[in-house]
């Protein structure tokens, strides 16, 4: 008999229909003989919704009043969804992330769990229940006040307690089959993975895959808790994240897939005095109004001229902010201007076979000129090249990279409508 | 500095505009220089909404998950609310029942107040901030589990923490101006009353004026808490419940009020054996259903028989259950038949200063009899007299005794719109 977290987002529970279908899938789960904890997300727009009305009242809440709001929503789907398993004879009990000892920092809207004391869900699979939690919340271990886990957060809470509770796997429950090769909506034939490391799906979903939260998978990576991501909807068998670069064979695929971002913008800082210490300063600034930056590129600089332009990539919801502070230490550093492109999209390669094969990156960009994409910046990892084209370029990069490294399959991919939160 | 403790019901926070305007009120009582702790139900419709959404995944929802659903509905008016008082520039925290430490019996959707452990609202007190906490709603002492108080429980609340916290009085807001000496729908020239006993106000409740609960007034008159009831939407002075019938003066009002009561059905139990212990078993049976019956009425036996008619008055909500018990002792008493009566009307007439005045039953009746009313049932307290007649009759009664104890004042009552929980 083994121990199954599985958890179901936001379409999986959109209305009373749908909650009955994952409360039979989580029975037949039951029926083979496991114990099931379940953990899940607000109903459809239900976050939405609320946060609708808490604009209504305030145009800027309080981080602790919203979060006690926002939990409402889990609280709604988890009590619905454990009357739907008792309607099919099953004792199911859910719990609220307080409940349920998801012990977390006070950040409100992003806390981070520091503890789990998973005491009353064990009391509860003791005595035969289905046990259902509230995904995405949890108290803080100083204020005792509600705190959310930010975007992400279920896939958090579910890894998090599966580890916490020794469980055998964790299910992620999703409107797609799986991890892919790319984007079926934009590769008709991108090819599902049956099975990936952490640090190639660290590095997917760090370069845009949805399908899974970059925090979730570090978490399971810590704790070294296998991750199974499938559909909702049809019985696929879906993809498996376990396992680390370090132990795999040697004659594994070279290349995983390839990721795409279109939810980042380019700033570029015109005519930087070229001199120690002006990128720092500007960074430093970056940093302290929380702007959360990805690539950079420093040009060389133009001759004559002592001074440069810099380049740095971060996502599109944090441009007004960067440009606001950065517009404060122009007159201090002396740089000329500032340009904000977010017309720029980010395609990845992602393999960790590349280590050992420097002919990659070659290939890669080999593919990209052929296709006539232009490229504006670079960067790479151990397992990843990047590059930032025009958004325009984008779905055309995609599909020539994934053909050139032969990733497709025979089959065409099933998408399903809908997304996940 | 006083502590006041206010209650809002869910038409006073329907929506994000009303929500607004309480904060207001909330925060005038603040600057007045008083701590104030406010209860808050759900938003208007919110638990109906709930409820018909348990009803779409299970037709007989578990009433632990059913009470984790629903008081979802406070936690979003409390976080709203709390909100909407920050944006005036004051510090509000919300609580959930659990928080604020309302511990219950653990019978769900019906829980009974055992304690109030305060402690975390005193802290908020004293930090200055408003504490907003969740009505209708507490744990249970023994499980853990999160409870509701059943109907009327947001106001049970509120007295519940004015008594544990020492406050100085507990404001009941409403959707009518306070207590009247009859419904001011039926009769126009009903007068407000501005002070009434906790005695006065046990007998009008649960003779179907519906202003407050008899749960909440019962609690208050045990810790000699005084309620405030008042509208959320003037500045009426509204009417005090307060003090004890033995305290009153000797030239106190006669008479305080008349209330009626549509919500209740008759049953007549026909050919009852006429021998001791069949009424006995009768009402066992009832009491075995958890069936609350009013006011009981036996007929002298016809004679010869040996066989008499049992006729009793009880919520029509409890009509079915009633009438399916009986049915199935039917056989063991031995009487004849079941009668099921639901166009019914009770009115009462209630006042402490009855106690002292033999004469006014006699004109109570006469007033009946010339307005033309049947009786068909007729029960007394110390402080009360109740008739039972055929509803069609009962506005026609109301006014009539109304009228004839000269309760009317000069002006007519204002009615507001909207109903209260």
């Amino acid at each position: 008999m083994a121990l199954v977290v599985q958890k179901y987002g936001g379409s999986s529970v959109a209305n009373a229909e749908r909650i009955k279908r994952v409360a039979e899938r989580i029975v037949d789960t039951r029926k083979a003989g496991d114990d099931v904890v379940v953990v899940v997300s607000a109903m459809g727009d239900t976050t939405d919704e609320l946060l609708d009305l808490a604009n209504q009242v305030s145009p800027l809440p309080p981080g602790r009043e919203l979060d006690m709001l926002l939990t409402a929503g889990e609280r709604i789907s988890m009590a619905l969804l454990a009357m739907a398993i008792h309607n099919l004879g099953y004792e199911a009990r859910s719990y609220t992330g307080s409940q349920a000892g998801v012990l977390t920092t006070s950040t409100h809207g992003r806390a981070r769990i520091i503890d789990v004391t998973p005491g009353r869900l064990r009391g509860a699979l003791d005595e035969g229940a289905i046990a259902i939690v509230a995904g995405f919340q949890g108290v803080s271990q100083d204020t005792k006040d509600i705190t959310t886990l930010g975007r992400g957060g279920s896939d958090t809470t579910a890894v998090a307690l599966a580890a916490a509770l020794g469980a055998d796997v964790c299910e992620i429950y999703t409107d797609v089959d799986g991890v892919f090769t790319a984007d079926p909506r934009i590769v008709p034939d991108a090819r599902q993975i049956t099975r990936i490391t952490y640090e190639e799906m660290l590095e997917l979903a760090a370069c845009g895959a949805k399908v899974l939260m970059l925090r979730c998978v570090e978490y399971a990576r810590r704790f070294g808790m296998p991750i199974h991501v499938r559909s909702s909807y049809s019985t696929n068998p879906g993809t498996i994240v376990a396992g680390s670069m370090e132990d795999l064979p040697v004659e594994q695929a070279l290349i995983t897939g390839v990721a795409h971002d279109r939810s980042e913008a380019k700033i570029t800082i015109v005519g930087v005095p070229d001199e120690p210490g002006a990128a720092a300063r500007i960074f430093e600034t970056a940093a302290g109004a929380e702007i959360n930056i990805d690539m950079i590129v420093q040009n060389v600089s133009t001759e004559g001229t002592g001074r440069t332009d810099i380049s740095f990539t971060l996502p599109k919801t944090d441009g007004p902010t960067a440009m606001a502070a950065l517009s404060r230490i122009q007159e201090r550093i002396e740089f000329k201007g500032l340009l904000y492109d977010d017309h720029v999209g980010k395609l990845s390669l992602i393999g960790a076979g590349m280590r050992s094969h420097p002919g990659v990156a070659a290939s890669f960009f080999q593919a990209l000129a052929e296709a006539g994409v232009n490229i504006e910046m670079i960067s790479t990892s151990e397992i990843r090249v990047s590059v930032v084209c025009r958004d325009t370029d984008l779905d055309v990069a995609v599909r020539a990279v994934h053909a050139a490294f032969d990733l497709g399959g025979a089959e065409e991919a099933v998408v399903y409508a809908g997304t996940g939160r």
